[in-house]
């Protein structure tokens, strides 16, 4: 199954987690253009879309965001500039003296060489005070899951990979695969 | 000349502008899709090139981002679902305690039914404390330009246009035609 992404903790993770399955996963490394639009689902498909052009066999992409309740959803789905350009410290900046709730979601689009099929996975959650531990990447150590009193970035791969938003939307695309083609 | 764009505030600043040059402007009003990348220009360009296949015969289109300096560019290309989901508070709030200089860029990017070129113009300036005017729109009522004590949101329409980005953008774009066309 090809994974397409420029993202290497992303495939690390997924790679991890379909090995779980029995599901060996190629990393196609590359940057792809994405547009912008008000939702994940929607950038997901563009993306897929083009690239199914010049790839041509089944593949796979994600795309993760998070999305803040008290800021409309931002940084949603442009979370990876928004990362780059003001980091955990300029969002918990935003976020002081409001409502810390957020969550995290990834999209999953799957190409099976003739269409396309979307799978989506949430992680409900509370934005942290300050960052704390250095595990993931990205705003995990700002985000601390509901029933949970350690960020993303506090907690080992494993366990993460139990619960996250992106393990979720690989076991939909999973679940997917062994009903429809026995995977 | 066809300007397209789904912004009344920019269609009427730059109506105002090129009836002042002896030049009208017809609003081909739709929004278009947009891609993300780091730089105005190539997001503005790639714009372009996808509608001149719809439209067919010459326009011009313009995207302004403000960049603020200790934020390494950001909001920059995507000032405007920034500017919609933290607003100017947003932005107050990341830049407190931090260098304010900050600038306005306008790229104007014209297709004459054959080719694209492309035409800038940038405003320096400082951010404001605080919000301060109600006119202009989008960032303006937090910017102060270099050599004024106002903010753009606290200047007539008329005061903006002499120094605005837009207006620098645009007054290229109007000696690129005069030049070339004799328009």
């Amino acid at each position: 199954m090809i994974f397409v992404s420029s993202n290497k903790h992303k495939f690390l993770e997924i790679s991890r987690m379909m090995e779980n399955k029995g599901i060996t996963v190629e990393w196609k490394r590359m940057k792809y253009e994405e547009i912008q639009a008000d939702t994940t689902e929607e950038i997901s498909l563009d993306s897929a879309r083009k690239l199914s052009a010049s790839i041509g066999e089944p593949f796979f992409l994600e795309d993760t965001g998070i999305f803040l309740d008290s800021l409309g959803g931002f940084p949603g789905p442009y979370s990876s500039y928004v990362q780059s350009k003001i980091g955990n410290s300029g969002i918990l900046r935003l976020i002081e003296g409001r409502n810390r709730s957020a969550y995290f979601l990834t999209v999953i689009t799957y190409f099976d060489g003739r269409l396309f099929h979307q799978f989506s996975g949430k992680l409900n959650g509370t934005i942290a005070q300050s960052e704390r531990g250095n595990l993931g990447f990205g705003y995990d150590p700002i985000f601390i899951p509901d029933g949970f009193d350690i960020t993303l970035g506090e907690m080992e791969l494993e366990s993460k990979n139990r619960i996250s938003h992106r393990s979720k939307a690989l076991q939909a695309l999973v679940d997917y695969l062994l009903a429809n083609h026995g995977i």
